[in-house]
């Protein structure tokens, strides 16, 4: 199987225009088949509060109300993927903007609302990813740039969370790719000291996660990324690799970050 | 050759929730091969004025400076293109938006300063239209939904007329499909008295449209529109058909709008 490299870039790369545009011209310079997924970052809520749009807050969650999809859909699919698109097309990388709902290519459903959570509002929980309408765009030549933005196939945006997209992008096009899954960001990996960034852990394994978590050496935030680290793996992709935006090619060889394996 | 439809959806039913729901439905009923340019609307003025953004006009024409290019590409490629797309979805068409950035479909350079027009900002003029990735993308059964922003595929994405857009790209891909363009919007084709909307002039020839402007009986916004079809017909394009939105299939079956035709 060929491989393919499905790469999560995160928020606060995204923020910082010098960053991104580094981000960029490492990732068109990878060879092989490859997808990026990137995340929202801060301007959705700058823009939000230039337009004195109030943010519910439920249990420390951003609720999406109708107003507040307008603004990601707006922010993620417009502002900062095309411009993402303009930025690697210069780079020589032939990419291709996607939502969930261009081409289908990932559909979900509206959160269904708990007491423990309440209503979160346009939040979307991945249901499905089009595996033959993404590979056949990689095997033109493409690279698919994704957007955190779905649908329900009904005629509803949904906005949905970056990593969960790029956890389930991954799990699925692993049928027909080798595939990893690289996460990048800020940091240089799973840290033991969330103050030191030399204190990267190597290697994480299902028996070193629980370890870590029991010992509470795993700061709140990594534990999803982590969770979805596992479930990927589970699922089919090869290997799992947390680490920072500017290591990308460092990450791909695995001489840098955090690699998450299933032994 | 295989028939393609190229369809200008104008900015007054964008603006119109009803009237753009019913047009998506029409539009997902053609069983032809079709593509679909969007303009811009007025979301774009509203949210720069909420903004408190100045406006700044040139001899009457909109300037867009760093500013206006941000929020159009907010508007015309995130919110207005994605909510096109997941109601075509909705509809069981097949819709993939684009930008020009997009598989690189759609290259311009920004408009050179003249001394009538001044500086319009970052406006693209059109340089060349990706006939074999849009092709591509409709033989595996795509329908391209394209936002009026393209790139200059050095990072710069420029905002550029649809109709303009929608004439490119009809005349390139001429050379692989049997096209049609169609100017749909609010009025019934092109008017003998504008606010008679059963004036419609049913055909216009070269020798016709000449009279037509030697005796001003056509309205000057009606004017780019026609050079726009005389030079699409000129390029290859079998047809050019100009229209209400809501008879979207007359338009195409010929029994209602202007007909374009080069004799």
């Amino acid at each position: 199987m060929d491989k393919l490299y499905v790469i999560k870039i995160g928020g606060n790369i995204i923020d910082d225009e010098q960053k991104l545009a580094s981000f960029v011209q490492l990732f068109s310079g990878i060879s092989e088949k490859k997808i990026l997924v990137h995340g929202g970052g801060k301007l959705a809520t700058s823009l939000a509060e230039k337009l004195g749009l109030e943010q519910q807050l439920l249990n420390g969650r951003r609720r999406t109300d109708a107003q507040t999809l307008k603004i990601v859909t707006m922010v993620y699919a417009g502002l900062i993927n095309k411009n993402i698109v303009a930025a690697l097309q210069a780079n020589g990388c032939n990419a291709m903007g996607l939502t969930g709902a261009d081409g289908n290519a990932v559909l979900s459903h509206k959160r269904v609302p708990t007491e423990a959570a309440g209503d979160m509002g346009f939040v979307g929980d991945v249901d499905d990813v089009n595996v033959d309408f993404i590979k056949s765009l990689l095997e033109q030549g493409s690279t698919p740039v994704i957007a955190p933005i779905t649908h329900d196939g009904k005629g509803q945006l949904l906005n949905t969370n970056a990593d969960t997209i790029a956890q389930e992008v991954a799990r699925s096009m692993s049928s027909v790719f080798s595939t990893e899954l690289i996460f990048s960001f800020e940091k240089a990996g799973v840290l033991r000291d969330a103050a030191d960034d030399n204190s990267v852990i190597a290697q994480i394994t299902p028996g070193t996660y629980k370890t870590l978590k029991e010992q509470n050496a795993i700061f709140a935030g990594m534990i999803p990324k982590l969770d979805n680290a596992f479930t990927a793996l589970k699922a089919g992709v090869s290997k799992v690799v947390i680490g920072k935006a500017e290591d990308l090619l460092q990450l791909i060889d695995g001489s840098k970050g955090t690699t998450i394996v299933e032994q």
